[in-house]
């Protein structure tokens, strides 16, 4: 166990509170904590132990505080480690940090603590990377995948994948070592079929990125439709079914507005628009043309109409809309109107918006008839059969590796049907290898390492 | 020990950070914590240890937690008490608290902790409330003051008066036993001599509440002077040396701006104002008017001038002052001008707004001389004599309080020069005694608790 300078900061979150935790790690951490500690001897006690005590600096008590002590390797960094749990004022904490610095810690570094637990080994980086991410999980679906990558679960994948690749690796090293012999060490179609294996676990992992993504970031969903057709009414509805905790944000333009809704754990931004139809007002055209752009900018897109309209009309909506978009076909105002032809797509022509539709749902936005049911199919809409995995990538850094390590399997793949040499085939599989361990820390260099713990809170 | 059914709150501050700690207290706290965590059998370990583990809901894994347990009476509430150290986020914690809920605990009231500590003899009611403003205290000395009322500092004192008076009390109540036979238990100069006693050491915890509330919500110092005579420069010259944080916050009219200022650990709130001289000018008349009002909501008012002005332009400055504030006289540019006759006081006649003075300083404000000085001379103003003693009233409450125990034994004073009966004389006392009871909390009522309790913050 490498222990590093003593570092100290507050783990807990700024602000007014009962209590503040400052987290103390490193070489001499309980000599340090000693000298301000009126107490046991913090050398002297058992690990995972809890002491009522004193701060003081001199003569003058600072603030009566628990601490908590964690012996070497048994904490997070798995340095020697002791918790000020103080009274939670901004004053008292700066104070008891101040006496630390004077006595020998210094302050931590964004990450620091996380860093030290990644270097000795307490995990792996998409583990240290996970840590972040839980912090900053607001949804049932975001916090499950940032546990589940806490836990090793991304990471045992990629080392399974990695330990198969490097097997076959040495093999092909091997034989650049008797490069003049023309020997074969690693079966050609053995490994054709590594590849297209490695191949068929990395793809779904990458095509769950955009999953994963719009799990941290929220699902944008559009509400399309003609004026009065109950947009809002369907927005409250959802809403509140919910019971949601709604916050209004000011969307990019002006007249756009997002709602935040979680449905089954899943984070949707509902955006509002403004009612589209043919119009030769000016003002008018302008919003709707800020809800076009909208609608573009969602995910999934609502297409909302009362069974007044023609199956045109409604087509009509969504006009411009980009070719790759989830549309939801929605008639409202069940409980008003007649069962809709729109609704037993038999009767019409298959359109490109249609056969593209993600379902259609009849609801009342009113009685709030059928909302459950909608609800059930947006989040079906998100999580689709290859993202039904725990398994999710949501982390920008390992979509790119693992595009790279892709790509240099497909590379390597050529190759083998080209025949190329082993030392090229060797190449693309040192790359593939490079590529994986990036990702979860078997290779890592400063620089990565500074980026990636720059972008943590202090005290973690 | 009363245990009392279970509670649970977030006691960190709310917001992102590397932990957050939930705490959980009363009867059956380790069954509830046992239900939804995976690790040691909390009901089966010591006091004061520390345990890793998960938090699960059924299968689903919540957070890794670190949980501490506390037996009864080795806690602050003094009940059966477990603090959970989670990953500190938001949505982590909500899940926690709704497990905990769903388990048996339910959500604490602002305060309730302490009120339980309270309630269990933890502290008295003094102490509890120096808790909240320990975590309010901004400066060394508000720190200090909550901290020593914290440890019982106050309290002892008040205990010491209450119990020398109760001892009276008895001998002046048993006297109205023997009614008709006229005895006298309490011998009434001995008395006279007790009430005067508390009176006098009453007086000064009375006279301390300006102080103490001034070290809470910080001194308004007023820099009142000439227009160009150096007011900016001062300022800057004070906030730059004590590299302080500054904040600006609008004053109640919009030309008056004030000023955080940290001296020895004491706040100042240094009011900026207009420059004052004679003018037929209105709208800077109305300018000046704003200074002058802004000087009389000061306690401290300095003079700024430069040495060119005659005395009697300077006192013209501090017309219209109430008679109470403190002026400091402080000459500026002493590096330009010779010594000027006003710092040497005998050349003229003491009027009032000199009679009153704190005294006289000269500095350069552009240089820096003198700086340290007017430092001390701020400092020596607030902390004086009578206000040097730990032992500082900042409570609104604690002060009525404390007027109202003056009040009842002065009444009991001027009766027994009266020759008043005894049980007039008892009536006295007792509400005397009442009145420093209710301070300490050795005579409550629901409604005081509730009220005091509930200006707590939730977790505390």
């Amino acid at each position: 166990m490498i222990q590093q300078e003593p570092i100290c900061a507050l783990a807990t979150a700024t602000g007014v509170g009962a209590l503040g935790v400052i987290r103390v790690s490193g070489t001499g951490t309980f000599e340090i904590v000693n000298r301000l500690f009126r107490g046991k001897n913090l050398t002297q006690v058992e690990s995972h132990t809890v002491h009522f005590g004193t701060i003081r600096e001199g003569a003058t008590i600072i603030d009566e505080v628990l601490v908590s002590v964690f012996k070497s390797p048994k904490s997070f960094t798995k340095e020697d480690t002791v918790e000020i749990s103080c009274h939670g004022s901004d004053y008292i904490i700066r104070q008891i940090l101040k006496l630390l610095v004077k006595n020998g810690a210094r302050l931590a570094r964004p990450g620091e603590f996380t860093q030290r637990a990644f270097l000795n080994g307490q995990f792996d980086l998409v583990q240290a990377e996970a840590v972040a991410d839980l912090i900053a999980a607001d949804s049932a679906a975001s916090h499950r995948t940032a546990l589940n990558q806490l836990r090793g679960g991304f990471s045992k994948k990629l080392s399974a994948l990695r330990e198969e690749l490097i097997h076959f690796a040495s093999l092909v090293e091997l034989e650049l070592d008797f490069g003049e012999e023309d020997v074969e060490f690693a079966d050609r179609d053995d490994l054709r079929k590594l590849i297209q294996s490695l191949q068929s676990t990395i793809t779904p992992l990458i095509d769950s990125f955009d999953f994963g993504n719009a799990l941290k970031e929220g699902v944008p969903v559009a509400i399309i439709g003609a004026p009065n057709v109950g947009k809002s009414t369907l927005l409250n509805a959802l809403l509140n079914e919910e019971k949601a905790i709604v916050t209004a944000i000011a969307g990019t333009t002006r007249d756009v507005i997002e709602d935040i809704l979680y449905i089954d754990g899943i984070k949707f931004r509902i955006i509002d628009t403004a009612g589209i139809r043919d119009t030769d007002d000016i003002v008018e055209s302008m919003g709707i043309e800020r809800s076009k752009r909208a609608m573009n900018q969602a995910d999934i897109v609502l297409l909302l109409f009362d069974g007044e309209e023609t199956y045109a009309e409604v087509e009509n909506l969504a006009q411009g809309l980009e070719e790759e978009k989830k549309v939801l076909w929605v008639k409202n105002k069940a409980d008003l109107t007649s069962p809709n032809p729109l609704l037993s797509g038999e009767d019409y022509p298959p359109s490109p918006v249609r056969r593209r539709a993600g379902g259609e749902v009849a609801i009342s936005a009113k009685t709030g008839a059928g909302i459950e049911e909608l609800k059930k199919t947006l989040t079906a809409m998100v999580v689709t059969a290859k993202t039904s995995d725990d398994t999710v990538v949501t982390n920008m850094r390992h979509y790119e590796h693992l595009l790279k390590t892709q790509e240099a399997l497909t590379d390597a793949l050529n190759g083998l049907d080209m025949g190329i040499t082993g030392d090229f085939l060797a190449q693309d599989i040192r790359l593939a290898l490079h590529h994986l361990g990036e990702i979860t820390g078997q290779i890592v260099n400063d620089d990565l390492l500074a980026n990636i713990f720059s972008k943590f809170c202090i005290g973690k």
